[in-house]
């Protein structure tokens, strides 16, 4: 990077605000990013994205390496050009995939051998490609590839697969060589806080202009996230962004930012919309039941979203219940707005000096005992909604 | 109706331009509804439908009965209002859904039993409530209901349900009570060429404001219905507007407004587009198709839909590929913009007078013997795809 990638504005406590600065504009942080694991954040334009106030996704390496292939996107001009989207992009390595969506995975310190998810097809990832691929879609911050491991793993193999990740890393850095994207480093080390320790010293140690939490939100019980979180993030220089990644609802976003996170990505707000959960201030609501299906009131009438704005709890209860596709599309949008306006108001709130005051008076009001969303796994369309975030 | 419901502008052989006047607006004629079966065209909203240039849809009565139901409608302050549209909007009767979709239907002269295709119920629909139905539900113009008779029924069959339909319009007449919706009576004669006259003298023997064609595109081949539009449509009066029902292929639009159809509705244009089958003039394409997965082009670089100004083909195609819910929605913006760009372009050579030489060149671009289209019916959206029509 020859460019400043980050600056720090103020703290309240150990939150941060801050800008993050890219070939594609600059990024207010805390920002949350909508995922896009296919070149489209589902159902939305790249229109309706700006509209709903964010200034930067995710896309998926994985995925887009499949289908339509990095070759096709880079003869289009790169992935901004390809989807119509002239804000930031945050790509992934594609390793998080590999391992949770192949139906074989190989891996060795040379790279990950996997079989697409789509046809079986075999193919071979390293650190090296995995930056080839990212530079050649040109999102703005590409991830090194990394080694994950699940919450059950033992020590023994979360400590390997830490080390790999550690030698990765370099590789990816020793192979980066565009000056136009800004390389974040993952931290590993699962559950273990020794580990995470040993991972997050080692990477600060090599010049990355950001890091990232990676390997959380596997399954874990929260009481376990948030202390792993606070802990990793505090080893972490204060002049670069942390990336806390996978991690989305409204309560989890607001814990993590109390931590010290700028950067959050997660396929919940835009999932969890596709099932009929819609995010008030009160908390999750399932759109689907009785008792919106006569509401002639919007969602949250304090919302000002289009969906808010246009049409009455009814008419999105009606949508849902009638499997129409429009539902989808409005619900997505309540959610992504939601979340938007609650990272701009978590980030006045620090600029101002009161996130704590903010943080205690959302989470008084927002119920984590959510409405019971009923999830409906039969048609194929609904099979790919789960997808995106995986 | 108290105020005029219909100007005949001008004529180009027997192709007419005019305009209805409808409390939600005038609407230009020759003019193409799109299908909102279940207040909703879709993957669109509102805006979107305004954007594409269209001034009037068409809403089921027979899905809004079971689904939401009228009532619900009509506390929310009637269909406008539950769907945000302020245009104009055509209900049917329910007729047709009745006669297709019930797994079970008995007609007696009183009215039609059936069952309720999603869950099973017993429900009766008389000419009455019809009327009764569509006043609460509130469009600007509604339909009597009429006995569908399907492609192979032998005469003496379909010669008893025109005689049905005609004694259920005169009921529909009694019992229409507003003056701000226009109720239009339907023509039936199935594909008897002297059926069709008795019911057009029959019916403009009565005084509508508008007439339709109904029992045609059933299934028929094309050759027969083409001369049973052209027959029927010389029968009714010049000065009423004249509906063609179920039909909204390209090339069938222009051969239904040369043998004087005024009102199209169908919803192949948005149906297919949801296959992958786009319009374009030079006729139907699959976007799926490998042709266009690396085509850095749009669609139709003639076309000035919000797709084809956005994105390339092979981004659309790739969206298809990867069963994104973004591509159903493009592919319907630009079809339907395509339909709509049509029917102005029909207009404004009706109005200058060489309607026949546009419809030559027309025709002689398109190509009906389309790209084969691969219909997907794996998933219950997809399922869901096929019935806004019916």
């Amino acid at each position: 990077m020859t460019q400043k990638h980050f600056t720090l504005l103020t703290t309240s406590g150990t939150a941060r605000a801050g800008e993050l600065h890219t070939s594609h504009g600059k990024v207010p942080t805390p920002v949350f990013l909508p995922v896009g694991s296919q070149a489209t954040v589902k159902t939305l334009t790249p229109d309706d994205i700006k509209t709903l106030g964010f200034d930067m996704l995710l896309c998926n390496t994985y995925h887009l390496y499949l289908r339509p292939g990095i070759d096709v996107i880079k003869k289009m001009g790169g992935l901004h050009e390809f989807m119509a989207w002239d804000g930031a992009i945050l790509t992934d390595s594609g390793g998080y995939q590999v391992f949770s969506l192949s139906p074989l995975c190989k891996i060795t310190d040379e790279g990950a051998k996997f079989r697409s998810h789509i046809d079986g097809s075999e193919h071979f990832l390293t650190p090296e490609l995995a930056v080839e691929y990212q530079e050649a879609l040109g999102a703005d911050i590409i991830m090194v590839l990394d080694e994950c491991t699940a919450y059950s793993d033992k020590k023994e193999k979360v400590r390997r697969a830490m080390e790999r990740t550690h030698r990765w890393a370099e590789r990816c850095l020793k192979a980066h060589k565009s000056n136009k994207q800004a390389l974040y480093a993952i931290v590993q080390g699962g559950m273990f806080p020794d580990l995470r320790q040993i991972s997050a010293e080692y990477l600060t140690g090599l010049d990355f202009p950001g890091y990232a939490i990676g390997g959380l939100s596997v399954g874990e019980p929260k009481e376990i996230t948030l202390p792993l979180v606070e802990q990793t993030a505090a080893l972490l220089p204060e002049g670069k962004p942390r990336y806390l990644m996978g991690v989305g609802a409204p309560e989890d976003l607001i814990e993590g930012v109390a931590r010290g996170i700028d950067i959050f990505d997660c396929a919940l707000p835009t999932r969890v919309a596709r099932n009929g959960a819609l995010f008030t201030r009160k908390g999750r609501i399932n759109i689907r039941r009785a008792a919106y299906s006569k509401l002639d009131k919007p969602i949250d009438p304090s919302c000002d979203c289009y969906t808010c704005r246009t049409f009455s709890a009814a008419y999105v209860s009606h949508l849902f219940r009638s499997e129409e596709l429009l539902g989808l599309r409005l619900a997505t949008v309540h959610n992504l707005r939601f979340i938007g306006n609650l990272m701009k108001d978590i980030r006045s709130s620090i600029l101002d000096g009161f996130f704590k005051a903010f943080k205690e008076d959302f989470l008084t009001n927002y119920k984590t005992t959510n409405e019971q969303i009923r999830v409906e796994q039969k048609g194929k369309w609904l099979k790919g909604r789960g997808k995106e975030g995986t």
